[in-house]
């Protein structure tokens, strides 16, 4: 008979997968009627397609060749266990799935949005939100599942610590390579379409469009999608590996039933959220995140003290949904124009791009304070609860699961995103108007926010996580203390810190060599090819997306190899404890980074918004176009730089409790 | 009878403020003859005093109330000596004496440096290098007689950490209040000169010019001479604090004469610098940096062997030595147009600001490796070299030493820069054109690469200045460990790192507030009074300087509050762990956060000039215009709160010192 803890999570994950299937049968038996939309559809799929094709090829390449190291070494190497090599195969394997099952849906999902916009905002609505929760219940359900099995097999935490590095490794591609193509063709096609022939957004003439349409789903549903399954993963992993390190079997698995709950209680959301109304989207999504964090606090409350008698588990667990709400709440703040700082950058557009730039970037240097100290509290809260009963580390690491345990929502509501914001550019590109456009806009206009909630769950996810693979770091090393009087902890931290700044270059760098080729491309286009910009001639969008495609790929291959090289490195060669200091600089100076670059893109986005609306004159004026400027360049802050580095906190933590065991 | 070390320092320190008052002698000896520049000049330096003299009262309402807070804390609490409050009244003091004089000399030597470029190039060249060694002079003089005299009165290190204190609060204002002033000023005035009304850059047409010029002394002189008095003045107390622990006063008093060397090395420098030559300054400037060098290794070498009979602290030393001989080279390549990094930022500027932005901010980002590693190296190397003899922390101290014993030539270098860049606008506003204009424009392009040199060297020695405090606070707070694995030291890091961006932050908003104001201001100007851009009006310069004084004043009190608050707090809330910490955690994300704002402001800068020589289309192209806007935002980035991070690190290290004996 199989043991309670992997009955219940096989329940979950089991039903959250069946969900997922069954929710994307039921999208893609909606006939779309419109043959324009269809064949928009079609192209932009196809290019999603394609290039998640190439780049999955590129990452097999890497995977493989680290494969073969760890396994070369497991046969060599007396502590590397040899199933190891095979638990990271699997967990990138599984996270490549995730995106790719997510993607695919959702690449589906958005022309059936446009063609039930025409028919009712409510169920354009339902649709998107259900095309976006096959992602998060396949992430979810993927992830669960995975990690269940493979300690049901293996019976070795460590073995599965293998699956965490395969999920945090290909999150790291899929984030770059994703982030890279998306902005490189949106900064293109801002550029040259919007800037300089002022033809407007999604504009079926302009050569990088569809690379635009493409980069939305690479980027914000195959890339976030493995984003947050390796924080989940990871998070997990660490959770389990330190109370497996501390107690028997039957309590240790305790997280994992709370993830099983975190499941369930996203379904219980789902059906809170069928009744939508048109005039206030957000009141339904407010009822699906209560709904679901009630469930999870209340099961909780109740599974904590069965397991343990005991409630100071569960106030560590509600350390990390209380540090969710807190961090989504300061990320509007900072980012929504219904609020000061933003209207700030909005004003200060008035005197040009360099002032504009000056008030964004300050707004997001100052955005970085109370994030920082809301998780500090968190740490230190959940800490001291967990010293009551199990050990303050696995105390931190309750919290990151606390805070995790809606993911399947948060992921759902994510990938809504980018399918409303593709149903919207269908419908510029297909030309309709009126009314169904209005509705297809509110629907975007509502993504925007939540994709802003997501990424700000990103980065406390990644920063927790790697919170908590610290602690299961310390477990797992055996080391007492990591002494930063030591001159080799203090150049560890130093080199984690600076990582974090040269990570952010390459991909600042890789996604300017992109644009800038996209802005050469399209303005040849628009020379060379006669009657395009009348309507008269077709654009070459492949030729566009070839771009994105080879700039994305170069730009994998640096960023990949410095964030696992340097681990390594630095762990052979200055030990186990300079390791640790690597990780702590490294989530030091990684996390306020990652809110500074994710809340200033915003923000200048957000300002442009808010002058569009009429503010400081409105489109056209000389304000606009400063903020225009600004807007560009917090694109790759927000969707490339910022999401990127997630993922390099968490990928250092994994790496460290790989090569713990082989550092002397 | 005095003791030698004494003897020494004495000798060293009169010789050098003796030497600076004779070279300031000599210069004010000088008649100036043209009486355009005679005026011009004086409105300069009218302007100068008026800011320095409010500056200064704001900073002594300040330093009042934390030495009436000090004085109070001293008669409650045992530990706490009640002479810091008066050794950090000195401190403050010295520093602001450094910063008047050097500022004063300043503004008087650019007329001259002017009219002597009349008659030849050396001379101009020989006046300009002069007046800036003054403010070395001073700088190190002063901060070696009072280190040394309070030592010797006091008999008790710890109470000497009070001037250094001190120091690091007047640096800290002064390079804030001087950072904003300059970049407000400048920011307004090409936004609207240049880029708006088309005028040069300095016309006198334009209202907020002579504010820019009065912005380089206060920013470039007296911010930058209090920036390098305290990194001087805190790795000098923080060597003599571990040696003061670890060994006898004959021998710990090392530092002391070490730092003599240096002062005499570089008045040696001065003579070898006599001989310059139109066709290669540099040469030059390298002899005196050479001659200086050598003549600091040898003396040390000596020395060290007759103090130690062991040659480990002589490696240590040298370890800094090699240091700033590297981290100079990366800045040049990184930041001068020779090579390709720049290039690359200028080619971007093709596609517009945006493009041009994010190149220039992958550069700086990037740029933060090879130093990090540089540090790490020394830190390494100097550790591993003092456990030999010494104790390993004391090796670190000791490369700061090293590092530290070539500020006399590097801080009068780097005043040289706004003297020149001064000569060269008063040569514009008095409209001296031809040969002797061409003299000056090759003095100022000097003067840039001499800022650039000096800039990485302040963040260089801010940063080791920061780990020899480190080590101190150790020694101090006699804690054997500082260990990660606690969450309140995870909590101290976190809140370190944050708080380099926040800091950040405040000053790119006050300069940007005050540009704003500025660029209003100019407008109104050239809208309301009539004649002015024919020449026939004046312009109220006035209201410009107010503009920036009170931007100035107005953006000093957050980060006052913030640099002098957190650390007290942290320490007194979280423990003396937590605190080590914060330090640790602040020093790894703002030395590089420091490296990032430096590089990408100058490259910018510099890929802007480059335009200017013709490449890309040259001046009044659309590249240029993307050219500016870069340098524009890249103001703000090198001369506020780049140079700003240096302080910050140490004032941390120095309050931790302070209040480590009170933190139970």
């Amino acid at each position: 008979m199989l043991p309670l803890w992997l009955t219940i999570s096989l329940t979950a994950s089991i039903t959250a997968l069946a969900s997922a299937i069954l929710l994307s049968i039921r999208i893609l038996k909606i006939k779309v009627k419109d043959p324009r939309i269809v064949e928009i559809s079609s192209i932009i799929r196809d290019g999603a397609a394609a290039f998640l094709k190439r780049q999955y090829k590129a990452i097999m390449v890497f995977t493989v060749v680290l494969f073969a190291i760890m396994l070369s070494a497991s046969f060599i190497l007396e502590n590397f266990d040899n199933r190891i090599p095979l638990t990271f195969l699997l967990g990138a394997a599984f996270s490549g799935l995730a995106g790719f099952v997510g993607m695919e849906v959702a690449v589906r999902t958005n022309s059936r949005s446009v063609d039930a916009a025409k028919e009712r905002f409510e169920k354009a609505f339902s649709i998107a939100i259900e095309g976006g929760l096959v992602t998060g219940l396949f992430v979810t359900g993927l992830g669960l599942l995975g990690v269940s099995l493979l300690y049901y097999f293996t019976a070795d935490m460590n073995v599965v610590v293998g699956f965490g590095f395969g999920t945090a490794l290909i999150a790291l591609f899929a984030r770059v390579g994703g982030g890279i193509y998306t902005k490189a063709a949106d900064i293109g096609a801002d550029l040259v379409g919007k800037v300089e022939a002022k033809i407007p957004e999604d504009d079926p003439r302009n050569p990088a469009v569809i690379a635009d349409q493409v980069g939305d789903n690479v980027g914000d549903v195959a890339g976030m999608a493995a984003d947050i399954f390796e924080s989940y993963a990871c998070t997990l992993i660490a959770a389990l590996l330190i109370g497996w390190k501390i107690m028997g079997e039957d309590k240790f698995m305790f997280p994992v039933i709370i993830q099983s709950i975190g499941i369930l209680a996203s379904l219980v959301a789902l059906a809170f959220m069928g009744r939508v109304r048109e005039e206030n989207p957000f009141k339904t999504i407010n009822s699906g995140f209560l709904s679901a964090g009630v469930v999870i606090a209340v099961f909780s409350l109740i599974l904590t003290w069965f397991a343990f008698e005991d409630l100071s588990p569960f106030f560590s667990l509600l350390t990390g949904l209380i540090a969710i709400i807190l961090l989504a709440a300061l990320t509007q703040y900072y980012t929504s124009h219904k609020f000061s700082p933003v209207r700030e950058v909005a004003k200060a557009s008035q005197t040009g791009p360099a002032i504009n730039f000056l008030a964004g970037l300050a707004l997001g240097l100052e955005s970085t304070a109370l994030p920082v100290i809301v998780v500090c509290m968190a740490i230190l809260a959940a800490f001291s609860f967990g010293e009551l009963h199990l050990g303050g580390l696995y105390g931190v690491a309750l919290a990151a699961i606390g805070f995790l345990s809606i993911a399947p929502l948060i992921v759902g509501l994510d990938a809504y995103g980018p399918i409303v914001d593709n149903a919207s550019g269908i419908a510029e590109m297909t030309g309709i108007r009126g009314k169904v456009r209005r509705r297809l806009e509110e629907l975007d206009s509502v993504g925007n926010t939540t994709k802003a909630i997501c990424k700000s769950f990103a980065i406390g996810a990644a920063a927790l996580a790697a919170m908590a693979l610290f602690a299961a770091y310390i477990e797992e090393a055996s080391i007492e203390t990591i002494n930063i009087a030591k001159p080799s902890v203090i150049a560890g931290a130093l080199i984690g810190a600076m990582l974090a700044f040269v990570f952010c270059s390459t991909l600042l760098r890789a996604v300017g060599k992109g644009a800038f080729k996209m802005v050469e491309e399209v303005r040849r286009q628009f020379r060379e090819i006669k009657g395009i910009l009348e309507g008269k001639a077709k654009p070459d969008y492949e030729s566009c997306i070839a771009i994105s495609t080879n700039a994305a790929l170069e730009g994998l291959i640096l960023p990949g190899i410095l964030s696992v090289a340097v681990p390594v490195i630095i762990g052979f060669l200055l030990g186990k404890e300079a390791l640790g200091g690597l990780l702590l600089g490294n989530v030091a100076a990684s996390f306020p980074l990652a809110l500074f670059l994710a809340h200033s893109g915003t923000a200048w986005d957000n300002a442009k918004k808010y002058i569009e609306t009429g503010h400081y004159g409105g489109k056209g004026t000389e304000t606009h176009a400063a903020a225009v400027i600004g807007d560009t360049v917090g694109d790759p802050f927000k969707d490339t730089a910022g999401p990127s580095l997630d993922i390099i906190m968490d990928i250092i933590g994994t790496i460290a409790l790989l090569i713990a065991p082989l550092i002397v």
